[in-house]
């Protein structure tokens, strides 16, 4: 089904539009008309009419953890050990088969594009495959079949910590050294619906000297570059110690920092830190869900946002898979860490998940304007959670109220994904989910 | 339609049961058997059945504030005017509509008994109706209409502050003395599906003569007794410096403490405070959803288990209305406070949204066993947020990962008032919403 003409009642074109015509012309959107008639041949699409929203931080593979990680105790290093047990599972059939129906739920949830951060290279015992990008060839056919496009970041992990190699589960992520990460990224799968980018996966994870490699690779192709940063304070100490620096500021000296880079997380951040990210325009990619769930703590989003860096969102471990759950709580997060309201507008916070996550992405998308890729979505306005609302205040609705379950209608790159709630090519996302999952889980 | 035998795949009896057969008789359960096979006549409930919510704490009429408060900045009290200004619009007749779809909204995430904390009295100028319940009666009647069942939380209200009468919009709130609080009180609207409860709005708003009264009222009927304490930091210090106690010391120190009695929010509570809180048994309703919407904080829910206060919940404001929402973020939020996962079971958050809270209501329910009132709540395991759970974890899951979406049945005193997601009374939830807020909004 190609539909070039779609019309909805309201739509975000930087405010909120009535009555509005888009266009496409396969791909791309061509034409954006607002307070006109509906065309006999248009789609109409219901209630509000978003841009494609962009999941800047995803491992797919981490959804067959949900749940099951949550009635034990501990920190994060003891979730760890969770995650690399089914990390140690998958292989390039289980994989794709997770991906795809993670990838299906993201549709249903409105995201048109993700950035699957991309680690798992090599065999369990860390041999490579005979295909060396096989692993990454299922994200990309995995993408491909839930009609979602993907920028494939791929990870650069070169040693465990500061002070050890690799070890169990991790000599998957490794290639080993620098040259051979930069050899096998190089080859990685390219197809119209899939970006290449890079990523330092930590520093505690690539020596400084492996981080120029990383960050030219990335700068030659002008290619997204992301890094997990600061997510956990055991992360700044051990760095300190090792290198008398923060993490940030171990970045900044490397040139990691800049415009094409996300740091990830950036939750334990010193004042001089958030200068850094913030002078260099780097982004920040915020996951409040996981860093609720792995008890990451409160980021600094708004000082980071005050200093010069654009915020986007991801899901990351996928403890949930709903980017307004997101949105919401980078602004709920800064009331309960100041018990004052108002820090975020819901405006500024539509924006993190379109047009600057797509760009954290590499895409040319994220409005609904001409010339972008044609990325929809609609979300309903008069279900039990939305119902009531005024259009003044949509924005704030759908950040504040929207749950994923109020997406009916999804359109990528020009194409319907989601019609009425139901994904078009993965016909039972549930079911795909349950077998994918069971398959890798113990 | 009445159905007397109920049958679920899986069903939570304390644990994770299989092939659970629920019979009742009337609108109380009779027998429970598990293992096995479902009997010709039985109604088979999909996904993971639950006993009836129980919402502890609402405000209906907040309802009509969703999304149109988010936009702006402030404080808590910023937001009070805007509340304020909805308050001052409605009606017996109005507030009968909003409150029978907040209710059906209710319904619809799996609520069954609802605590309304009810304090819009009399008309706009401070005036008794004809019938001096007639707002009560509104509210119990919405219930009714939404197939629920309500615990009329009679709120005293006498004062704005500690130094000044009440002003404005606030002479709805007042009776004018205690004794006729308690005259009025005295006379609310009785049926099958009301119990009666008295609530001491605050330490501000009642003065420490009245709070007897209220107090003995409760008493004599075995009502639950609430009290909003210690929500803002300000009005913790408005209580130091008017009567040199904490609000809680102040409850404590008048007998309003105890087993009936659920202090609402707690979220600045000193270290006496919790103790007194907790060596008096009173219960504890925390609203998170509600007070990350208003910035009230992150309150010490752990340290009020622990010294021995059963908690609950309540959608309060109903920013959301989402149950689930509510228990994930008790242990959310202490993972953000603390850097710390699995402070509270799943189970026991299970077991804060039904048992205890069914408790705070005075309600004979909140649990899948002969002698209980029929109550229950099937959610779905198949759908796109919990498929891949295994038995094992169906509480994390429903805890961690479902929403009110995900509600497909819902049975209240052994009538079922949800069927497939679709409410059985009030046929389109979303339009009563929007009918009845747009009429009280500005």
């Amino acid at each position: 089904m190609r539909v070039s003409r779609w019309y909805a009642r309201y739509a975000w074109v930087g405010h909120v539009a009535e009555r509005v015509l888009i266009e496409t012309d396969g791909q791309r959107i061509s034409a954006v008309t607002v307070d006109t008639d509906p065309p006999a041949d248009a789609y109409r699409l219901p209630g509000f009419v978003l841009p494609g929203l962009a999941n800047v931080h995803s491992h797919a593979f981490h959804r067959a953890l949900r749940a099951r990680t949550d009635a034990g105790q501990g920190t994060f290093w003891a979730w760890r050990e969770q995650m690399y047990a089914v990390a140690a599972r998958l292989d390039p059939e289980s994989y794709y088969a997770l991906a795809r129906a993670t990838f299906a739920e993201m549709a249903l949830a409105g995201v048109t594009a993700v950035g699957e951060f991309h680690y798992l290279h090599h065999d369990p015992k860390g041999r490579p495959y005979g295909q060396p990008n096989a692993m990454g060839e299922s994200l990309v056919e995995a993408a491909a079949d839930a009609g979602i496009r993907v920028t494939l970041i791929d990870v650069c992990y070169l040693r465990g910590g500061f002070d050890r190699p690799v070890d169990g589960p991790q000599v998957r992520f490794s290639d080993g050294d620098p040259q051979r990460w930069a050899d096998r990224a190089s080859d990685a799968p390219s197809a119209a619906h899939v970006l290449c980018g890079a990523a330092i996966h930590s520093v505690r994870a690539v020596p400084a000297d492996a981080m120029a490699v990383v960050r030219d690779w990335a700068a030659e192709r002008d290619a997204p570059l992301h890094v997990h940063v600061s997510e956990q304070p055991a992360e700044n100490e051990a760095c300190v110690e090792a290198t008398g620096r923060t993490p940030t500021e171990l970045l900044a000296e490397h040139g990691v920092l800049g415009r094409r880079t996300t740091a990830v997380h950036a939750t334990h951040l010193s004042g001089a830190d958030i200068r850094l990210v913030g002078d260099s325009a780097t982004r920040t990619c915020l996951c409040p869900t996981t860093e609720r769930n792995l008890a990451d703590g409160i980021g600094p989003a708004a000082a980071l946002r005050d200093a010069g860096s654009p915020l986007c969102v991801g899901s990351d471990s996928h403890a949930v898979i709903d980017l307004f759950e997101e949105l919401r709580a980078i602004e709920l997060n800064e009331r309960l860490a100041s018990l004052r309201r108002g820090t975020h507008r819901p405006e500024d916070l539509l924006a993190a998940a379109t047009t600057s996550g797509m760009a954290a992405l590499g895409w040319d998308a994220g409005a609904l304007a001409p010339g972008r890729l044609a990325d929809l979505v609609a979300v309903a306005v008069d279900g039990p959670r939305l119902a009531g609302v005024d259009p003044d205040h949509l924005p704030a609705a759908v950040v504040f109220a929207a749950t994923a379950a109020d997406v009916t209608h999804v359109v990528a790159d020009g194409r319907p994904v989601v019609i009425d709630g139901r994904h078009v090519s993965v016909p039972d996302v549930g079911w795909a989910l349950d077998q994918s999952i069971k398959a890798v889980s113990a």
